[in-house]
């Protein structure tokens, strides 16, 4: 029997996963074509481009590992109310908000401005990794809206988790100040932790459903 | 046992979805990457942006809210008919139109032309209220397209609620002539309004089918 | 009990959905606000964009329809072939393509160039209509994919009315060499008519359905 | 009853459907409305325009055929595990990538630049049918994530057929350094030919199901 709750799970899903697939598929629109040019030139312009390529792939990584993480989460999420709405809502409007950042550091790290870009890219994503914390933190405070066979200690582990993102990345943003490729480099690999470790949470609640 | 009626709801929320999310995510899209500046002058030129953020995150917030509204209307309308339709389509057309008024705002909140701007976004935003109105009034009329469970005193409620919306709506209006930041302002809060009050109504709901 | 072919004719609707949802939201980009003019020059500036804003509303109204008659084919059509598969590619083709002749229309309407605008706006439309009456013959041709309660009358009378959609809009593309406003106008009748006839042919079904 | 992996084939095709939906959708944004002509420069400009039209209508072709795969691999796949979100993702990636190489050609078809731009293309359809491989590979290994009555036999079929992908469009991107008209032509050949072919095997598919 589908209850209430679940059904209106259903469309916060369908709603999020319309958003990252969009997010995700107007990142390429940055990626301007060279007009105009004669071959050897055209190579070299496109040579030239590479950082608005490693912005659109490392861009397209997090959506992507965003939308796998989002995904977990309301594998565990079984019932709504109005709070998870709205971190919902402040999830999906830093995602939407993806592009700029992305563009900003494709325009300027190469030259001075490399530094202000990091910045921004940096904070960009930490506020994201906020943002999970609160959605998680708040759908499991006492299980509050987990389906019943998330044990309270599984729920926790994952919690400590993600409460380890919110720092990390700050601990980019302070890098980017040092060191913009170095920042963002970190903050890729932060990325993929994020996409590789809660795999292995996966694992451990694929036991528990199990038994 | 799904009815036909049923199944035809389902596939106007997953068509009102799409449209929702695809419009909260084409809004950064106004907010253009300076080009080509030196550190200093990028750091300004990026606070100078502030109209475009603010313009994005009040258009970002009206369609999530919209989003929850449409959301929450249609947990309570189980039925279909073609004016149904014909409101929801109006409604959505008024929703693909939010970048425009947007833009405009961000283009002209500084300069003289702040009342042109303020005046078109106050009406844009009364008119999305009247198709709401309009909407909820087709289907909850002697409970047409309901839920068998809910009452005529909720269906009424919720009716009274939102005819609150075009009036209100129209007040800011009028208070956009004297200063489209008030006007933008009350709009915003306005808005909010409506995310925190159904929300009311919502718990009055979910007594109703509790019991 | 959900067959493996009911299951297709989802994802198919699901795909479609996606591709009209995106299709309508982005004609609002073509509606380029104007940028940086005092505020007696701007609502000048509004006012002469009419044509653009007709064009939007026009297309705005042919997708919405157009989805509309998806939505019904698609109540009927209970199963799925490659040549449907084919056949709602082509149909999706056309109606991402209706951003082109939109944005040519709004271009052109005023000056003398109107004859060309309006002569592959109409081209267009027939494109649209040749596209549902195949889909539609392929489907009802035999009862192939339709229902088991789709009596062949029903069926027939349908395709009766969509046989008349290319005929009319050829008359249209003609009409167009003479006068691109009339031609436009009566092509966005003929839309609206296709809307509302449907749902006589929708009723009869409803009762046929019902018995 | 649904289980948890059905569950999630689900959301990852619902995600899939709206990027291909988007990345279709998206393409008629690179065929830019001539601007400001007379009328008989107007029908010169829009004629000139045939490689626009051209990479339009082979890279819709190309995601629609995308699609119809993607949608029919996943009608085998019945569970789900990380290295298939993996590949899915990458091969998502590969589909937003799209209107790149399409514009590119688009652009330089023309001029001297065609061995670069036919080059990059073939090049990127050789990477699509990577991606293909990968993932049915990991899915139909030792029936891995198929259906239970999905013989390994027809796994094997699907295989072979689709190992060949990326050895023809490796020799289509040898052909694009000597003709890029020839090598464009053979991609959109072989795409079609994968449109077919499958339809035949899902004849096979379709027996065994029914028996």
């Amino acid at each position: 029997m589908t209850t209430q709750g679940e059904k209106e799970t259903t469309r916060i899903e369908a709603f999020s996963d319309g958003v990252f697939a969009i997010a995700v598929t107007l990142l390429i629109l940055e990626v301007k074509v060279p007009r105009n040019l004669p071959p050897d030139q055209l190579l070299a312009a496109l040579a030239h481009q590479w950082p608005a390529w490693l912005a659109f792939l490392s861009s397209f990584l997090s959506i992507g590992i965003m939308w796998l993480n989002h995904h977990r989460l309301f594998t565990l999420i079984h019932r709504c109310d109005e709070p998870l709405l709205f971190y919902n809502l402040l999830l999906l409007l830093a995602i939407t908000i993806v592009p700029f950042p992305t563009a900003l550091l494709a325009e300027y790290i190469r030259g001075p401005g490399s530094r202000v870009a990091g910045l921004l890219y940096t904070i960009h994503g930490m506020i994201i990794a906020v943002c999970y914390t609160l959605l998680w933190r708040h759908a499991a405070t006492g299980n509050r809206l987990l389906g019943p066979r998330i044990s309270h200690d599984l729920a926790h582990a994952i919690f400590k988790q993600y409460r380890f993102g919110p720092l990390l990345s700050l601990g980019c943003v302070g890098l980017s100040l040092v060191s913009p490729y170095a920042a963002v480099g970190v903050m890729v690999a932060l990325t993929l932790f994020f996409a590789v470790r809660p795999a292995a949470l996966r694992c451990a609640l694929d036991e528990e459903l199990a038994t």
